[in-house]
Protein backbone atom coordinates (compact mmCIF):
# COMPACT_ATOMS: atom_id res chain seq x y z
CA UNK A 1 0.00 0.00 0.00
CA UNK A 2 1.18 3.43 -0.59
CA UNK A 3 0.00 6.25 1.38
CA UNK A 4 -0.35 9.79 0.35
CA UNK A 5 2.63 11.76 -0.33
CA UNK A 6 3.77 14.62 -1.46
CA UNK A 7 5.15 13.33 -4.35
CA UNK A 8 1.97 11.06 -5.13
CA UNK A 9 -0.90 13.34 -4.20
CA UNK A 10 -2.40 13.27 -7.25
CA UNK A 11 -2.64 9.76 -8.06
CA UNK A 12 -3.87 8.96 -4.17
CA UNK A 13 -6.65 11.74 -4.20
CA UNK A 14 -7.45 10.52 -8.07
CA UNK A 15 -7.29 6.67 -7.43
CA UNK A 16 -9.78 6.84 -4.67
CA UNK A 17 -12.39 7.74 -7.00
CA UNK A 18 -14.59 4.46 -7.49
CA UNK A 19 -14.51 3.28 -11.05
CA UNK A 20 -18.90 3.60 -10.84
CA UNK A 21 -18.85 7.18 -10.41
CA UNK A 22 -20.25 9.03 -13.20
CA UNK A 23 -17.54 9.09 -16.40
CA UNK A 24 -17.46 12.81 -17.06
CA UNK A 25 -17.54 13.65 -13.31
CA UNK A 26 -14.79 11.64 -12.98
CA UNK A 27 -12.79 13.19 -15.51
CA UNK A 28 -13.76 16.68 -14.95
CA UNK A 29 -12.78 15.39 -11.03
CA UNK A 30 -8.99 14.25 -12.23
CA UNK A 31 -8.70 17.03 -13.81
CA UNK A 32 -9.34 19.50 -11.06
CA UNK A 33 -7.40 17.50 -8.29
CA UNK A 34 -4.64 17.03 -11.30
CA UNK A 35 -4.38 21.10 -12.19
CA UNK A 36 -4.94 22.27 -8.35
CA UNK A 37 -2.35 20.17 -6.66
CA UNK A 38 0.01 21.37 -9.41
CA UNK A 39 -0.40 24.61 -8.60
CA UNK A 40 -0.15 24.34 -4.72
CA UNK A 41 2.75 22.24 -5.65
CA UNK A 42 4.38 25.18 -7.95
CA UNK A 43 3.97 28.03 -5.44
CA UNK A 44 4.60 26.06 -2.41
CA UNK A 45 1.33 27.70 -0.86
CA UNK A 46 2.39 28.41 3.13
CA UNK A 47 0.00 27.30 5.54
CA UNK A 48 -1.02 30.93 6.55
CA UNK A 49 -2.03 31.54 2.54
CA UNK A 50 -3.95 28.41 2.52
CA UNK A 51 -5.61 29.87 5.61
CA UNK A 52 -6.28 33.22 3.84
CA UNK A 53 -7.32 30.84 1.02
CA UNK A 54 -10.39 29.51 3.10
CA UNK A 55 -11.01 32.65 4.97
CA UNK A 56 -11.56 34.14 1.07
CA UNK A 57 -13.98 31.58 -0.38
CA UNK A 58 -16.09 31.45 3.16
CA UNK A 59 -16.55 35.41 2.82
CA UNK A 60 -17.47 35.08 -0.84
CA UNK A 61 -20.07 32.23 -0.05
CA UNK A 62 -21.29 34.10 3.03
CA UNK A 63 -21.67 37.35 0.61
CA UNK A 64 -24.00 35.35 -1.46
CA UNK A 65 -27.74 35.98 -1.42
CA UNK A 66 -31.21 36.46 -3.58
CA UNK A 67 -29.73 39.56 -4.94
CA UNK A 68 -25.86 38.80 -4.67
CA UNK A 69 -23.56 36.36 -6.25
CA UNK A 70 -19.94 36.93 -5.32
CA UNK A 71 -18.99 33.66 -6.82
CA UNK A 72 -20.04 34.41 -10.12
CA UNK A 73 -18.42 38.06 -9.51
CA UNK A 74 -15.08 36.03 -8.71
CA UNK A 75 -15.58 33.78 -11.89
CA UNK A 76 -16.13 37.01 -13.82
CA UNK A 77 -12.81 38.77 -12.53
CA UNK A 78 -10.69 35.62 -12.98
CA UNK A 79 -11.97 35.40 -16.62
CA UNK A 80 -13.47 32.42 -16.19
CA UNK A 81 -17.07 33.27 -16.99
CA UNK A 82 -15.59 34.75 -20.28
CA UNK A 83 -13.49 31.53 -20.80
CA UNK A 84 -16.73 29.30 -20.42
CA UNK A 85 -18.39 31.21 -22.94
CA UNK A 86 -16.33 31.58 -25.43
CA UNK A 87 -15.84 27.61 -25.10
CA UNK A 88 -19.52 27.17 -25.39
CA UNK A 89 -20.19 29.48 -28.41
CA UNK A 90 -17.18 28.97 -30.73
CA UNK A 91 -18.77 30.35 -33.95
CA UNK A 92 -18.33 30.38 -37.63
CA UNK A 93 -16.37 33.23 -39.15
CA UNK A 94 -19.10 36.46 -39.92
CA UNK A 95 -21.69 35.17 -37.61
CA UNK A 96 -22.33 37.64 -34.24
CA UNK A 97 -19.69 36.79 -30.62
CA UNK A 98 -21.21 36.30 -27.65
CA UNK A 99 -20.26 37.65 -24.41
CA UNK A 100 -21.55 37.05 -20.95
CA UNK A 101 -25.12 37.24 -19.92
CA UNK A 102 -24.37 38.90 -16.61
CA UNK A 103 -26.20 38.95 -13.63
CA UNK A 104 -28.87 41.32 -14.73
CA UNK A 105 -30.74 39.92 -16.85
CA UNK A 106 -35.11 39.27 -16.11
CA UNK A 107 -36.41 36.82 -18.37
CA UNK A 108 -40.33 38.27 -19.09
CA UNK A 109 -39.87 41.67 -20.19
CA UNK A 110 -42.95 43.06 -21.98
CA UNK A 111 -42.72 42.83 -26.07
CA UNK A 112 -43.21 46.07 -27.31
CA UNK A 113 -43.79 47.67 -30.70
CA UNK A 114 -40.49 48.19 -33.35
CA UNK A 115 -39.83 51.73 -32.49
CA UNK A 116 -40.94 52.18 -28.88
CA UNK A 117 -38.77 53.54 -26.04
CA UNK A 118 -37.82 51.25 -23.18
CA UNK A 119 -36.79 53.78 -21.55
CA UNK A 120 -39.24 55.37 -18.58
CA UNK A 121 -37.55 57.17 -16.22
CA UNK A 122 -36.67 60.08 -18.57
CA UNK A 123 -32.51 60.19 -17.48
CA UNK A 124 -29.97 59.94 -19.78
CA UNK A 125 -29.09 60.68 -23.42
CA UNK A 126 -31.68 58.72 -26.02
CA UNK A 127 -30.09 56.32 -28.52
CA UNK A 128 -32.20 54.95 -31.57
CA UNK A 129 -30.79 51.85 -31.79
CA UNK A 130 -31.58 49.82 -35.02
CA UNK A 131 -30.29 47.24 -37.53
CA UNK A 132 -31.25 43.80 -38.51
CA UNK A 133 -31.15 40.38 -37.58
CA UNK A 134 -29.28 38.36 -40.53
CA UNK A 135 -28.21 34.53 -41.33
CA UNK A 136 -24.51 33.93 -42.65
CA UNK A 137 -25.69 34.78 -46.00
CA UNK A 138 -26.55 37.80 -45.08
CA UNK A 139 -30.71 37.18 -45.62
CA UNK A 140 -33.15 38.96 -42.93
CA UNK A 141 -34.06 36.49 -40.08
CA UNK A 142 -38.27 37.10 -39.56
CA UNK A 143 -39.99 35.90 -36.67
CA UNK A 144 -35.98 36.47 -34.51
CA UNK A 145 -37.01 38.11 -30.97
CA UNK A 146 -34.50 40.37 -29.52
CA UNK A 147 -34.25 41.11 -26.12
CA UNK A 148 -32.65 43.93 -24.73
CA UNK A 149 -31.57 45.68 -21.52
CA UNK A 150 -28.95 48.05 -19.90
CA UNK A 151 -28.58 50.00 -16.94
CA UNK A 152 -29.42 53.75 -16.51
CA UNK A 153 -28.28 56.85 -16.64
CA UNK A 154 -26.43 56.55 -13.26
CA UNK A 155 -25.30 53.24 -13.80
CA UNK A 156 -28.12 50.82 -12.57
CA UNK A 157 -30.10 48.12 -13.43
CA UNK A 158 -33.64 48.24 -12.73
CA UNK A 159 -33.06 44.89 -10.50
CA UNK A 160 -30.48 46.56 -8.54
CA UNK A 161 -32.87 49.66 -7.37
CA UNK A 162 -36.41 48.16 -6.77
CA UNK A 163 -38.68 50.55 -5.75
CA UNK A 164 -36.33 53.47 -7.27
CA UNK A 165 -36.80 52.19 -10.50
CA UNK A 166 -39.86 50.36 -12.78
CA UNK A 167 -38.73 46.69 -13.09
CA UNK A 168 -38.77 47.29 -17.07
CA UNK A 169 -37.08 50.53 -16.83
CA UNK A 170 -34.54 49.87 -20.14
CA UNK A 171 -35.83 46.57 -21.30
CA UNK A 172 -38.06 45.31 -23.78
CA UNK A 173 -38.72 41.98 -26.31
CA UNK A 174 -39.09 43.34 -30.13
CA UNK A 175 -40.11 40.74 -32.84
CA UNK A 176 -38.46 40.87 -36.27
CA UNK A 177 -40.77 41.02 -38.95
CA UNK A 178 -39.82 39.64 -42.94
CA UNK A 179 -37.32 42.40 -43.73
CA UNK A 180 -35.68 40.96 -39.91
CA UNK A 181 -35.15 44.56 -38.67
CA UNK A 182 -35.46 45.91 -35.06
CA UNK A 183 -35.38 49.22 -33.90
CA UNK A 184 -36.00 50.83 -30.68
CA UNK A 185 -35.30 53.93 -28.95
CA UNK A 186 -32.70 53.76 -25.56
CA UNK A 187 -30.45 55.34 -23.63
CA UNK A 188 -26.67 55.43 -24.34
CA UNK A 189 -25.58 52.89 -21.60
CA UNK A 190 -23.18 54.40 -19.13
CA UNK A 191 -19.91 52.54 -17.54
CA UNK A 192 -20.42 51.37 -13.82
CA UNK A 193 -18.47 49.40 -11.25
CA UNK A 194 -19.52 45.83 -10.51
CA UNK A 195 -20.44 45.38 -6.87
CA UNK A 196 -17.05 45.80 -4.75
CA UNK A 197 -18.06 46.47 -1.71
CA UNK A 198 -17.45 42.29 -0.58
CA UNK A 199 -14.39 39.83 -1.19
CA UNK A 200 -14.01 40.23 -4.86
CA UNK A 201 -14.12 43.63 -4.58
CA UNK A 202 -11.34 43.43 -2.14
CA UNK A 203 -9.03 41.31 -4.50
CA UNK A 204 -9.47 43.46 -7.36
CA UNK A 205 -8.07 46.62 -5.06
CA UNK A 206 -4.77 44.08 -3.90
CA UNK A 207 -4.36 43.29 -7.74
CA UNK A 208 -4.64 47.05 -8.50
CA UNK A 209 -7.58 46.47 -10.23
CA UNK A 210 -10.90 49.06 -10.82
CA UNK A 211 -13.73 47.26 -10.64
CA UNK A 212 -15.79 48.89 -13.89
CA UNK A 213 -17.16 47.85 -16.98
CA UNK A 214 -17.26 50.19 -20.24
CA UNK A 215 -21.13 51.14 -21.19
CA UNK A 216 -22.67 48.52 -22.86
CA UNK A 217 -26.26 47.46 -24.49
CA UNK A 218 -27.24 44.19 -23.62
CA UNK A 219 -28.97 41.40 -26.47
CA UNK A 220 -29.82 38.35 -26.46
CA UNK A 221 -31.17 37.51 -30.03
CA UNK A 222 -33.14 33.67 -30.76
CA UNK A 223 -34.78 32.44 -33.64
CA UNK A 224 -35.87 28.97 -34.54
CA UNK A 225 -32.83 26.83 -36.23
CA UNK A 226 -29.91 29.62 -35.05
CA UNK A 227 -27.95 29.20 -31.96
CA UNK A 228 -29.26 31.59 -28.88
CA UNK A 229 -27.00 34.60 -29.46
CA UNK A 230 -26.33 36.44 -25.86
CA UNK A 231 -23.72 39.48 -26.07
CA UNK A 232 -23.62 43.14 -25.71
CA UNK A 233 -22.97 46.37 -28.21
CA UNK A 234 -20.01 48.48 -26.62
CA UNK A 235 -20.17 52.14 -26.88
CA UNK A 236 -17.02 53.08 -29.01
CA UNK A 237 -15.36 56.25 -27.30
CA UNK A 238 -15.69 54.26 -23.21
CA UNK A 239 -12.50 54.00 -21.37
CA UNK A 240 -12.86 51.04 -19.85
CA UNK A 241 -13.26 49.47 -23.06
CA UNK A 242 -9.68 47.86 -23.06
CA UNK A 243 -10.08 46.90 -19.31
CA UNK A 244 -13.35 45.81 -18.74
CA UNK A 245 -13.25 44.40 -14.73
CA UNK A 246 -14.79 40.88 -16.71
CA UNK A 247 -13.12 40.89 -19.50
CA UNK A 248 -16.30 41.12 -21.82
CA UNK A 249 -15.09 43.31 -24.69
CA UNK A 250 -14.53 41.83 -28.25
CA UNK A 251 -13.76 44.19 -30.96
CA UNK A 252 -16.13 42.97 -33.52
CA UNK A 253 -18.76 44.22 -30.23
CA UNK A 254 -17.92 47.54 -30.38
CA UNK A 255 -20.70 49.75 -32.23
CA UNK A 256 -20.92 53.06 -34.00
CA UNK A 257 -22.80 55.38 -31.47
CA UNK A 258 -23.00 58.43 -33.65
CA UNK A 259 -24.70 61.65 -32.61
CA UNK A 260 -27.69 62.99 -34.79
CA UNK A 261 -28.67 66.19 -35.75
CA UNK A 262 -32.04 66.33 -36.36
CA UNK A 263 -33.83 62.96 -35.38
CA UNK A 264 -36.18 61.80 -32.35
CA UNK A 265 -33.12 60.63 -30.13
CA UNK A 266 -29.42 62.58 -29.35
CA UNK A 267 -27.94 59.36 -30.55
CA UNK A 268 -27.69 56.16 -33.09
CA UNK A 269 -26.37 53.06 -33.04
CA UNK A 270 -26.76 50.85 -35.65
CA UNK A 271 -25.88 47.36 -35.16
CA UNK A 272 -26.31 44.00 -37.73
CA UNK A 273 -26.52 41.06 -35.50
CA UNK A 274 -25.31 37.92 -37.50
CA UNK A 275 -27.18 34.16 -36.28
CA UNK A 276 -24.83 31.29 -36.77
CA UNK A 277 -27.69 27.77 -37.56
CA UNK A 278 -27.77 24.86 -35.28
CA UNK A 279 -25.38 22.61 -36.72
CA UNK B 1 -5.06 46.21 -28.36
CA UNK B 2 -5.99 42.64 -28.04
CA UNK B 3 -8.62 41.51 -25.98
CA UNK B 4 -9.61 38.32 -24.05
CA UNK B 5 -10.40 35.12 -26.43
CA UNK B 6 -9.74 31.64 -25.88
CA UNK B 7 -6.43 31.56 -26.82
CA UNK B 8 -4.89 34.51 -25.00
CA UNK B 9 -7.23 34.00 -21.78
CA UNK B 10 -4.44 33.81 -19.33
CA UNK B 11 -2.53 36.56 -20.43
CA UNK B 12 -5.22 38.63 -21.02
CA UNK B 13 -6.35 38.05 -17.10
CA UNK B 14 -2.73 37.70 -15.57
CA UNK B 15 -1.57 41.33 -17.56
CA UNK B 16 -4.06 42.92 -15.66
CA UNK B 17 -2.46 43.00 -12.33
CA UNK B 18 -0.79 45.78 -11.65
CA UNK B 19 2.96 45.81 -11.46
CA UNK B 20 2.39 47.36 -7.81
CA UNK B 21 0.36 44.49 -6.55
CA UNK B 22 2.81 42.93 -3.61
CA UNK B 23 4.91 40.24 -5.62
CA UNK B 24 4.29 36.54 -3.70
CA UNK B 25 0.43 38.00 -4.29
CA UNK B 26 1.41 38.51 -8.30
CA UNK B 27 2.89 35.05 -8.53
CA UNK B 28 0.54 33.12 -6.69
CA UNK B 29 -2.87 34.41 -8.58
CA UNK B 30 -0.53 34.09 -11.78
CA UNK B 31 -0.39 30.72 -11.29
CA UNK B 32 -3.49 30.28 -10.29
CA UNK B 33 -5.42 31.59 -12.79
CA UNK B 34 -2.52 29.91 -15.34
CA UNK B 35 -3.94 26.45 -13.91
CA UNK B 36 -7.56 26.98 -13.95
CA UNK B 37 -8.25 28.32 -17.23
CA UNK B 38 -5.75 24.94 -18.19
CA UNK B 39 -8.08 23.03 -16.12
CA UNK B 40 -11.37 24.59 -17.68
CA UNK B 41 -9.91 23.94 -21.34
CA UNK B 42 -8.62 20.64 -21.04
CA UNK B 43 -12.53 19.80 -19.71
CA UNK B 44 -14.29 21.79 -22.04
CA UNK B 45 -16.20 23.22 -19.21
CA UNK B 46 -20.43 23.21 -20.03
CA UNK B 47 -22.05 25.96 -19.32
CA UNK B 48 -24.02 24.08 -17.05
CA UNK B 49 -21.09 22.49 -15.39
CA UNK B 50 -19.76 26.11 -14.47
CA UNK B 51 -23.35 26.19 -12.97
CA UNK B 52 -23.17 23.37 -10.67
CA UNK B 53 -19.54 25.01 -9.54
CA UNK B 54 -21.04 27.97 -8.22
CA UNK B 55 -24.05 26.40 -7.31
CA UNK B 56 -21.75 24.08 -5.26
CA UNK B 57 -19.12 26.82 -3.70
CA UNK B 58 -21.85 28.66 -2.81
CA UNK B 59 -23.92 25.83 -0.65
CA UNK B 60 -19.96 25.50 0.30
CA UNK B 61 -19.66 29.37 2.26
CA UNK B 62 -23.03 28.89 3.01
CA UNK B 63 -22.92 25.87 5.30
CA UNK B 64 -19.82 27.53 6.89
CA UNK B 65 -20.59 28.32 10.66
CA UNK B 66 -18.79 28.97 14.32
CA UNK B 67 -18.85 25.16 14.57
CA UNK B 68 -18.55 23.94 10.97
CA UNK B 69 -16.12 24.71 8.21
CA UNK B 70 -17.16 22.64 5.26
CA UNK B 71 -14.30 24.64 2.69
CA UNK B 72 -12.00 22.85 5.29
CA UNK B 73 -13.77 19.60 4.68
CA UNK B 74 -13.09 20.35 0.84
CA UNK B 75 -9.49 20.83 0.94
CA UNK B 76 -9.12 17.92 3.17
CA UNK B 77 -11.21 15.61 1.05
CA UNK B 78 -9.53 17.03 -1.96
CA UNK B 79 -5.32 15.96 -0.41
CA UNK B 80 -4.91 19.65 -0.50
CA UNK B 81 -4.69 20.14 3.61
CA UNK B 82 -2.28 17.34 3.28
CA UNK B 83 -0.28 18.86 0.34
CA UNK B 84 -0.11 21.69 2.25
CA UNK B 85 0.75 20.36 5.31
CA UNK B 86 3.36 18.37 3.35
CA UNK B 87 5.06 21.18 1.64
CA UNK B 88 5.55 23.03 4.71
CA UNK B 89 6.68 20.48 7.16
CA UNK B 90 9.61 18.29 5.08
CA UNK B 91 12.06 17.15 7.62
CA UNK B 92 14.87 15.27 7.62
CA UNK B 93 14.74 11.43 7.65
CA UNK B 94 14.29 10.10 11.34
CA UNK B 95 12.18 12.97 12.46
CA UNK B 96 8.24 11.89 13.14
CA UNK B 97 6.65 13.26 10.05
CA UNK B 98 3.58 15.74 10.21
CA UNK B 99 -0.16 14.96 9.87
CA UNK B 100 -3.37 17.53 9.61
CA UNK B 101 -3.91 19.25 12.21
CA UNK B 102 -7.91 18.64 11.56
CA UNK B 103 -11.00 20.89 13.06
CA UNK B 104 -11.29 19.36 16.54
CA UNK B 105 -7.60 20.88 18.30
CA UNK B 106 -8.66 23.30 20.88
CA UNK B 107 -5.96 25.57 22.92
CA UNK B 108 -5.92 25.33 26.78
CA UNK B 109 -6.29 22.21 27.68
CA UNK B 110 -5.36 21.25 31.42
CA UNK B 111 -1.76 20.38 32.28
CA UNK B 112 -1.60 17.12 33.50
CA UNK B 113 0.44 14.41 35.63
CA UNK B 114 2.62 11.64 33.77
CA UNK B 115 0.28 8.63 34.19
CA UNK B 116 -3.38 10.50 34.56
CA UNK B 117 -6.38 9.68 32.89
CA UNK B 118 -7.80 12.46 30.07
CA UNK B 119 -10.99 9.96 29.58
CA UNK B 120 -13.51 11.24 31.85
CA UNK B 121 -16.49 9.57 30.79
CA UNK B 122 -15.94 6.38 31.52
CA UNK B 123 -16.82 5.01 27.46
CA UNK B 124 -14.52 3.17 25.65
CA UNK B 125 -10.94 0.44 26.13
CA UNK B 126 -8.75 1.84 27.90
CA UNK B 127 -5.17 2.66 26.73
CA UNK B 128 -2.00 3.66 28.28
CA UNK B 129 -0.06 5.91 25.92
CA UNK B 130 3.87 6.02 26.50
CA UNK B 131 6.95 6.50 24.58
CA UNK B 132 9.41 9.45 24.42
CA UNK B 133 10.00 12.49 22.93
CA UNK B 134 13.84 12.61 21.35
CA UNK B 135 16.02 14.49 19.06
CA UNK B 136 17.69 13.21 15.22
CA UNK B 137 20.73 11.53 17.49
CA UNK B 138 18.06 9.85 20.09
CA UNK B 139 18.65 12.23 23.01
CA UNK B 140 15.37 12.89 25.67
CA UNK B 141 14.05 16.32 24.95
CA UNK B 142 13.25 17.39 28.18
CA UNK B 143 10.60 20.04 28.57
CA UNK B 144 8.61 18.93 26.08
CA UNK B 145 4.85 19.94 25.78
CA UNK B 146 2.52 17.12 24.55
CA UNK B 147 -0.79 18.26 24.19
CA UNK B 148 -3.04 15.39 23.19
CA UNK B 149 -6.89 14.59 22.26
CA UNK B 150 -8.92 11.87 20.72
CA UNK B 151 -12.96 11.70 19.72
CA UNK B 152 -14.77 9.22 22.33
CA UNK B 153 -15.65 5.62 22.27
CA UNK B 154 -18.84 6.96 20.07
CA UNK B 155 -16.43 8.84 17.70
CA UNK B 156 -17.16 11.88 18.66
CA UNK B 157 -14.95 14.83 19.79
CA UNK B 158 -15.83 17.15 22.58
CA UNK B 159 -16.18 20.01 20.69
CA UNK B 160 -18.41 17.88 18.57
CA UNK B 161 -20.76 17.41 21.52
CA UNK B 162 -21.01 20.25 24.33
CA UNK B 163 -23.55 19.74 27.01
CA UNK B 164 -23.02 16.02 26.42
CA UNK B 165 -19.34 15.38 26.71
CA UNK B 166 -17.08 17.39 29.61
CA UNK B 167 -14.85 20.04 27.27
CA UNK B 168 -11.49 18.84 28.37
CA UNK B 169 -12.47 14.95 28.09
CA UNK B 170 -10.06 12.85 25.99
CA UNK B 171 -7.38 15.73 25.89
CA UNK B 172 -4.53 17.02 28.06
CA UNK B 173 -1.14 18.46 28.16
CA UNK B 174 1.94 16.63 29.50
CA UNK B 175 5.52 17.84 29.74
CA UNK B 176 8.50 15.41 29.87
CA UNK B 177 11.16 15.55 32.51
CA UNK B 178 14.97 14.87 31.81
CA UNK B 179 13.96 11.03 30.37
CA UNK B 180 12.04 12.44 27.76
CA UNK B 181 9.26 10.26 28.77
CA UNK B 182 5.67 10.57 28.18
CA UNK B 183 2.76 8.31 29.82
CA UNK B 184 -0.98 9.06 29.96
CA UNK B 185 -3.98 7.14 30.02
CA UNK B 186 -6.99 7.53 27.37
CA UNK B 187 -9.27 5.03 25.43
CA UNK B 188 -8.40 3.02 22.23
CA UNK B 189 -9.60 5.47 19.99
CA UNK B 190 -12.27 4.40 16.90
CA UNK B 191 -12.99 5.40 13.93
CA UNK B 192 -15.29 8.27 12.47
CA UNK B 193 -16.88 9.57 10.02
CA UNK B 194 -16.16 13.18 8.94
CA UNK B 195 -19.70 15.43 8.96
CA UNK B 196 -21.26 14.74 5.71
CA UNK B 197 -24.40 15.91 5.32
CA UNK B 198 -23.24 19.21 3.21
CA UNK B 199 -22.30 19.61 0.05
CA UNK B 200 -18.92 17.89 0.53
CA UNK B 201 -20.58 14.80 1.71
CA UNK B 202 -22.43 14.98 -1.26
CA UNK B 203 -19.77 15.16 -3.64
CA UNK B 204 -17.89 12.18 -1.81
CA UNK B 205 -21.30 10.29 -2.37
CA UNK B 206 -21.30 11.33 -6.24
CA UNK B 207 -17.69 9.93 -6.07
CA UNK B 208 -18.29 6.60 -4.78
CA UNK B 209 -15.90 7.57 -1.50
CA UNK B 210 -16.84 7.03 2.27
CA UNK B 211 -16.39 9.59 4.84
CA UNK B 212 -14.94 7.60 7.05
CA UNK B 213 -11.56 8.30 9.03
CA UNK B 214 -9.37 5.82 10.83
CA UNK B 215 -9.00 6.00 14.72
CA UNK B 216 -6.01 8.15 15.43
CA UNK B 217 -5.22 9.61 18.75
CA UNK B 218 -3.62 13.52 18.44
CA UNK B 219 -0.38 14.72 19.18
CA UNK B 220 0.93 18.40 19.03
CA UNK B 221 4.36 17.85 20.71
CA UNK B 222 6.68 21.32 21.70
CA UNK B 223 10.03 22.48 22.40
CA UNK B 224 12.63 25.25 22.11
CA UNK B 225 14.84 24.84 19.26
CA UNK B 226 12.54 22.42 17.36
CA UNK B 227 10.15 22.48 15.08
CA UNK B 228 6.63 22.06 16.14
CA UNK B 229 5.48 18.48 15.64
CA UNK B 230 1.72 18.18 14.67
CA UNK B 231 0.77 14.86 14.17
CA UNK B 232 -1.37 11.74 14.76
CA UNK B 233 -0.58 8.06 15.92
CA UNK B 234 -2.93 5.14 14.24
CA UNK B 235 -4.45 2.31 15.30
CA UNK B 236 -2.99 -0.20 12.95
CA UNK B 237 -5.88 -2.65 12.54
CA UNK B 238 -8.14 -0.51 11.49
CA UNK B 239 -10.19 -0.94 7.94
CA UNK B 240 -9.75 2.60 7.10
CA UNK B 241 -6.27 3.18 6.99
CA UNK B 242 -6.14 2.36 3.82
CA UNK B 243 -8.61 5.05 2.67
CA UNK B 244 -8.66 7.65 5.30
CA UNK B 245 -11.31 10.14 4.33
CA UNK B 246 -8.94 13.44 4.60
CA UNK B 247 -5.31 11.27 3.55
CA UNK B 248 -3.72 11.99 6.88
CA UNK B 249 -2.43 8.25 7.17
CA UNK B 250 1.56 7.60 6.78
CA UNK B 251 3.40 4.24 7.36
CA UNK B 252 5.32 5.33 9.66
CA UNK B 253 2.40 6.59 12.03
CA UNK B 254 0.67 3.44 12.01
CA UNK B 255 1.74 2.53 15.73
CA UNK B 256 1.65 -0.60 17.74
CA UNK B 257 -1.63 -1.39 19.97
CA UNK B 258 -1.20 -4.01 22.05
CA UNK B 259 -3.60 -5.98 24.28
CA UNK B 260 -2.37 -5.92 27.90
CA UNK B 261 -3.35 -8.82 30.52
CA UNK B 262 -2.78 -7.47 33.40
CA UNK B 263 -1.86 -3.92 33.36
CA UNK B 264 -4.02 -0.65 34.40
CA UNK B 265 -5.57 -0.69 30.94
CA UNK B 266 -6.99 -2.67 28.28
CA UNK B 267 -4.81 -1.35 25.46
CA UNK B 268 -0.81 -0.67 25.28
CA UNK B 269 0.57 1.66 22.47
CA UNK B 270 4.12 3.07 22.56
CA UNK B 271 5.17 5.55 20.13
CA UNK B 272 8.45 7.58 19.84
CA UNK B 273 8.43 10.88 19.15
CA UNK B 274 11.35 12.26 17.18
CA UNK B 275 11.39 16.28 16.93
CA UNK B 276 13.94 17.91 14.32
CA UNK B 277 15.41 21.58 15.12
CA UNK B 278 14.48 24.91 13.74
CA UNK B 279 17.72 24.83 11.18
Amino acid sequence: MTYFAEQNSIEAVNGRMSVDAPPRLRRVMAALVRHLHAFIKEVELTQEEWERAIDFLTKTGQMCSAERQEFILLSDVLGVSMLVDAINNRRPAGATENTVLGPFYVAGAPERQMGDNISSDGKGESCLYTGRVIDLQGRPIAGARVDVWSDNAEGFYSVQQPGIQDKWNNRGVFITGSDGKYEFIGIKPVSYPIPNDGPVGQLLRLLGRHPYRPAHMHFMVTAPGYQRLVTHTFVGDDPFLESDAVFGVKASLIAPFERVQDGRTVWRSYYDFVLAPIE
